[in-house]
C-alpha cells in the first residue's frame, strides 16, 4: 500500500501463438489460478482506486475470467494489437480524472511481488520503470541510467556495443504520473520496424520535457513472462517450489513437499500435516492441526483443527469441516456444512448438506440431492447415526439422535430420536443359492 | 518406409539376469508395453515383408507377449544361447525365399527411432551397421571406418591404443542383404573367448568377399540397452521425460508434466488439460478439449472433446466417452460406450454398458454385470434417470426418458419413459433411534 | 550384534524449536515412523540389554511413542535441559549394575547405520567416538587424534587454526564402559559459555584417568541431524532414495521409484510389481509376484502371491490378503483376512471381516461394523457370492457357497448353500418417469 493514489493498468490483449492453444495466454492456470489473476491479487495490494483489464485476443473470455476473478476491475478492449502504447492508450477513458500513478503490469508476468510493487508506486520520479539485473541480458532491452536518473530504454536491437554491455534491463513494467501519461501517449509514434506504438518511448519523451525518470529494481524471477507451455511448466514449478518452501518454514507438516499442489491463495495452519499427492485448488483453508492424508484434492473448502481427510477424498467448494471432523477414504463433500466431530468415513456422496456435531454416517451414504431437474438439501441433526446404505432423498431433515437403518431410502423427515428404516426383510432360502450357481454355470456349459 | 523389401529381426531371447527377475527382460515394461513392443512398434513403420523375434528364455510368456502386441510377427526358438550370430541363424528357414534387406534389431534396446530405422532400410551398402558416437566409448566395440566404408567392427578387448581413441561405437543394430546373409552367416565361427558367434563378424567376412559395408549414426540415446532394474528406471525416465515434451510442445494443457505418466501410444489433443497424477495405460485417446482431473488411471479408452473426468476416476479398456461427458470421483467405467452428455457424478461402477445421450447415472449406481458365473450387458437409454444407488442386474434394458428410484435393484426391463422402482416404503418409529443406542450402549457397559 | 553387553541411551529430550512445531521433534515422522523410531530400531540390531531414552520436552507424548514403538524401552526424564552429559546422568539408575558398553545415540539422528553401531560396540578402548570425515567441516567440533588414540574432542569456537584444519569431525554419538562412565559423569563441569554439561568433556577426563580413548568413522550420511523442517524433508527425500534404490536391487519393479514411498519396515518381494504413487506406512510385507497398481496406500497389511491391488485401493492395519487375491478400485480392507483368490472389485468396505476363499465380494458391498457403539465381525465361507451393494449387518455368518442378492442387506446369519435376499420386488409403472419429470420442470419453472 501507499499513500499516493495509484490506478493499475493490465495488459491482457495478447493471444499468445506461442502457447499452442485457443486458450488465451492469460487465461491459462498457475497455482491454479490463470495467470491474469496473479497480475490482479498483487494489484489489489496497492488498494489501488482503479484497476483496468485490457483484452483483446479471447476478449470475451478474458473479460469472463476477470469479472470472477475481481469484480471491481474494469474492462477495455483493445481491438486491435498495435502495441503497448497503443493498450495502456485504450485505457485512458476509464482513468479520466484520475490524478497519481498509473501502473502498468502484465497479464502474463505473474510473479512481480507486493514490495517491489509498493517500491514503484512510492518512487518520487515522473516515470519509474522496473528493471533487473539478468544474469544473461540476452536480448532484453537495456536501462541506460545516469546520475540524472534513467536516461533512456535502449532495444537490443537499436543497442551498440557499450550500451550491450549494460546488466541493468528493462522488464517492461512501469510506473507513471497520470497526467504525464495523459499527455505524452498521444505523441508516441509507431514509426518503427514493427509499427507498433511502445510504452518504452515515453521515458524519453518524459526526459525531453524535463521531467524525471527512474529506475527501481527487482529480482529477475520476478519478471518471468510466459509465452510458451514448457515455460509455464517451469513457472508453475517455480511457483511450487517457493509455496512448498514458504509451507515448511510456517510450520507445517509435508511428508514429502514435491507431490503438494497449492494455489495461490492456500492457507495452512502451523503443525497441519500434509500427505503425499495432496491437490489445493484455489480457496482452501487448512487450519493448524489438521491432518489431510494422502491422495486428497480440495477446493474451495476450509477444514478445521483436529480434522482428519482421506486418504483419497475429495473437497469441493463449500465444503466446511469442523473441528474433529473425520473425512475418511471415497468420500466426496461438496457445498456441506459438517459441525464438529462429525465422522463421513467411507463411500460417501455428501452434497448440499448440513451435518449436525458428532453425527456418524455410514458406508456408502448418498445425499440424492438432484432430482434431474433441480438441487435440493439434506439437513442432519446432531449425534444422529445413518447407516450404511441410507440414501436421503433431498429434501429431507433428520432429526437429532436419530437413526436410519442400513440400506434404508428415507424420503420422508425422520423427527429427533426416531428410528427411520425402508428395506425388505431378508428371506433366506436353504439350499438355493447353490443350486442357482449350479444353473447358471449349466446355462453357461450349453 | 522404403522401396525396399525389408525384414525385420527382433533378437529377444537374452535371460537379463542382471534384472533379477523371473521374468524375461524383454517383457519388463517400459511406456506401459513390454520392452520387445518398442521394436516391434518402430520395426511396423517400416511396413517390413516380415518380423521374426527370437525368443528363447521364457520363450512360452515371450511368444504370448509378441501374439498379443503384433499378432502378424513369427517367432522362432533360440534353444542355446549360442550368440547374436547363432540366434540370427535360427531366422533363416522363416525368412526363406525372401529378398531384400534384413535389419536386426533388439528387444532391449527400446529407443532406435523411426528415422534412423529407414535409414538403414535405404541404405545401398550390402551391410550397414549403426553406430553412435559415444560421450563416453568405454568397452563398446569400435567401427573402424576408412574411405572405403567399414572396414570391420572390433572389440574393445581385442583394441589397441589407437582404436579404442575411436569415439564411433557399434550399437549391434545392423542391416544386411538377405542373400548375403544367408551366404555368409553358415561361415561365421565361435572359436572366441566366449564361445559364441557373433552377427558382428559378418563385416569382415562381407569386405573379404568385396563387399560394401556402411556406417549410419544415431544419437547415442536411441542405443540405450537396458540390463538392470536402475537402467529400466532410467529408461522409462528418458521416455517420460520425452513424451511430456512432445506432449507440451503440441498444445496439452499439463498441471506438472513430471505426474503424467504416458504409454507408448497416448494420443492426446491440443488444449487437452491433464492434471496433477494421471497414468495412461496403453491404448488411450484423448481428444482436444477434453479435460482429465488430478489422480485419474486410463487405459484401453477413449475420452471424447468436451468430456470430463475425474478426479480419482478410473477408465478401463472399452470405456468410450462421447462429447461432453462426465465421469465424476470414484468412479470405474469398464467396456462401456457412453453416449454425449452423459453424466456419472459419483461412487459408481459401469461395465458392460451402453448408456444413451444425456442420461444421468445416480450416484452409487452398479451395474451387475456378473452373476457368478458370466459377464451379462446392461443397456440404457437417452436421457434416463437413473436414482441413486439403483443395481441394474445385467442382462437389463432401461428405456429412453425411463427412470428409476433411489436404492431400486432393477431386475426386469424398463420401458421407455416408464418409473421403476424396487424399494421398500420408509417406516418411522418415533424414539425408537435413542432407544436403540441406549440399549446398545447399555449392552456394551455389562 | 556383539559378544560384549550393550546399553543403549537414546536422547530425546530437546524442543526442537527451529521446527516451528508444537510436536517434539523426535516425533516428527521420517520413513513414516517418529524420528526416535530410527534409533529404536538400530539399537535394538545389536540386541541390547538395556534401551534407555531420555525425554524431556513433550516427554509425555514421546512416552507414549515409544511405548508403541519398543515396549521394552525405558523411559527417563530429563526435567531440565542442563546438556548431554546431564542428560545421561539422568540414565544411570536405570543402567545400575550394567557392566559392559553404553552406546549414546540422539533421537534426531536417524541415519545410523548396523554396522556403524556393531563397530562401535566391538571396541576395545573405553571411550570410542563417532567420527566422520565432513565434506565441509564447517563448525563441527574437531577430534584430536595422535598415536595414542583420541585426546580430544575440540569445540569449534574453542579450536586454533591448526585444530580447524582437521575434517575429522565428531558425531555426538559415543560408546563408553559402563563403570567409566558411571566414575567419571560425576565430575563433569558446566563452567563454560552455555552452563551445560558436555558429554564430550568424558574424553579428556578419561585420558587424564590413563583410559584409552578412539574413534570409529562413518558416512557423514550416517551422522544427519535434523533441526528444521526443510532438513526433514532433505532426510526423508533421502531415505526414499536409498529405499528405493534397494528395492530395485532386490529385484522389485517399480513404474516410477521416484512415486513410491517406503516406511522404514516395508518388505517387498522380487518380481514384485508397484506402480506409480503408491504410499507404504509402517507394517507392510508385499508378497514375491503381487501387484500394487497406481495410488494405493498401504499399512500395517500383507499380501500374498499372485494378489493384485488397486489402483485406488487402501488397506489398512489388519488387512491380509491371501495368494491370488484380488482388491480392486475404491475398495477399503481394515481388519480382515481374505483367504486365497477372494474377489473385491469394486466401491467396497470390508472391517472386522473373516472372507472365505475363492468367495466373490459385488461392487458397493459394505461391512456395517459399527452399530454406533460397538465394532462387530462379518464371516463369510468360501466360494460364496455376495451381490453387489450387500449390506452386512454385522455382526453376521454366511456360509460357504451361499448367495446375497444385490441390494439386499443381511442381518441374519446365511446357512451353508442358501440364497439370502431382501429386497423390495420392482415395480413399473409405465409412462410416470416421463410425467414426473415433466412435473419437477414445471415446478421449478414456477
Amino acid at each position: 500500500m501507499t499513500d499516493n493514489p495509484v490506478a493499475v493498468v493490465i495488459l491482457a490483449a495478447g493471444q499468445g501463438s506461442r502457447m499452442q492453444s485457443d486458450l488465451p495466454k492469460v487465461l491459462h492456470r498457475l497455482g491454479g489460478v490463470p495467470l491474469v489473476g496473479h497480475a490482479l491479487a498483487v494489484a489489489r495490494t496497492l488498494e489501488p482506486e482503479q484497476v483496468v483489464v485490457v483484452a483483446g485476443h479471447g476478449a470475451e473470455a478474458v473479460t469472463k475470467a476477470v469479472g470472477k476473478l475481481d469484480p471491481e476491475a474494469r474492462i477495455v478492449l483493445q481491438t486491435e494489437q498495435l502495441g503497448t502504447g497503443h493498450a495502456v492508450r485504450q485505457t485512458l477513458p476509464e482513468l479520466e480524472g484520475f490524478e497519481g500513478k498509473v501502473i502498468v503490469l502484465y497479464g502474463d508476468t505473474p510473479f512481480i511481488g507486493e514490495d517491489t510493487l509498493a517500491a514503484l508506486a512510492s518512487h518520487h520520479a515522473d516515470v519509474v520503470v522496473l528493471g533487473f539485473e539478468a544474469e544473461d541480458p540476452g536480448r532484453y532491452g537495456r536501462l541506460v541510467v545516469t546520475s540524472r536518473g534513467l536516461e533512456k530504454i535502449v532495444e537490443y536491437k537499436d543497442a551498440d556495443e557499450a550500451t550491450r554491455e549494460i546488466a541493468l534491463c528493462n522488464s517492461g513494467v512501469m510506473a507513471l504520473d497520470a497526467g504525464l501519461l495523459r499527455q505524452l501517449i498521444v505523441r508516441l509514434s509507431n514509426d518503427n520496424a514493427s509499427g507498433e506504438y511502445y510504452l518504452t518511448d515515453l521515458v524519453e519523451l518524459a526526459r525531453a520535457e524535463g521531467r524525471r525518470a527512474d529506475v527501481v529494481t527487482c529480482d529477475e524471477a520476478e519478471t518471468l513472462g510466459i509465452n510458451t507451455r514448457t515455460e509455464l511448466a517451469a513457472a508453475e514449478a517455480a511457483f511450487q517450489s517457493r509455496a512448498r518452501a514458504a509451507a515448511l518454514e510456517n510450520g507445517v507438516t509435508l511428508s514429502d513437499p514435491g507431490t503438494v499442489w497449492f494455489a495461490l491463495d492456500t492457507a495452512i495452519g502451523r503443525d497441519a500435516v500434509i500427505g503425499q499427492n495432496v491437490v489445493f485448488g484455489p480457496g482452501v483453508t487448512v487450519e493448524s492441526g489438521a491432518e489431510i492424508l494422502p491422495f486428497c484434492h480440495l477446493e474451495g473448502c476450509h477444514v478445521s483443527s483436529g480434522a482428519t481427510v482421506g486418504p483419497f477424498a475429495r473437497l469441493r467448494p463449500g465444503a466446511e469441516l469442523g473441528g474433529d471432523v473425520h473425512v475418511g477414504n471415497f468420500v466426496e463433500i461438496k457445498n456441506s456444512v459438517l459441525d464438529e466431530g462429525v465422522k463421513v468415513g467411507h463411500l460417501t456422496y455428501l452434497g448440499d448438506a448440513q451435518i449436525g456435531e458428532h453425527t456418524n454416517i455410514g458406508a456408502g451414504t448418498v445425499t440424492c440431492n438432484y432430482d434431474g431437474v433441480s438441487k435440493h438439501r439434506t439437513t442432519i441433526g446432531a449425534h444422529a447415526f445413518i447407516g450404511s446404505d441410507t440414501m436421503l432423498v433431498a429434501p429431507v431433515t433428520v432429526g437429532a439422535e436419530a437413526v436410519t437403518g442400513s440400506g434404508s431410502v428415507i424420503t420422508e423427515d425422520v423427527p429427533d430420536g426416531a428410528l427411520a428404516i425402508g428395506r425388505a426383510r431378508q428371506a433366506t432360502k436353504p439350499g438355493l443359492g447353490v443350486r442357482l450357481m449350479q444353473a447358471l454355470r449349466a446355462k453357461k456349459g450349453k
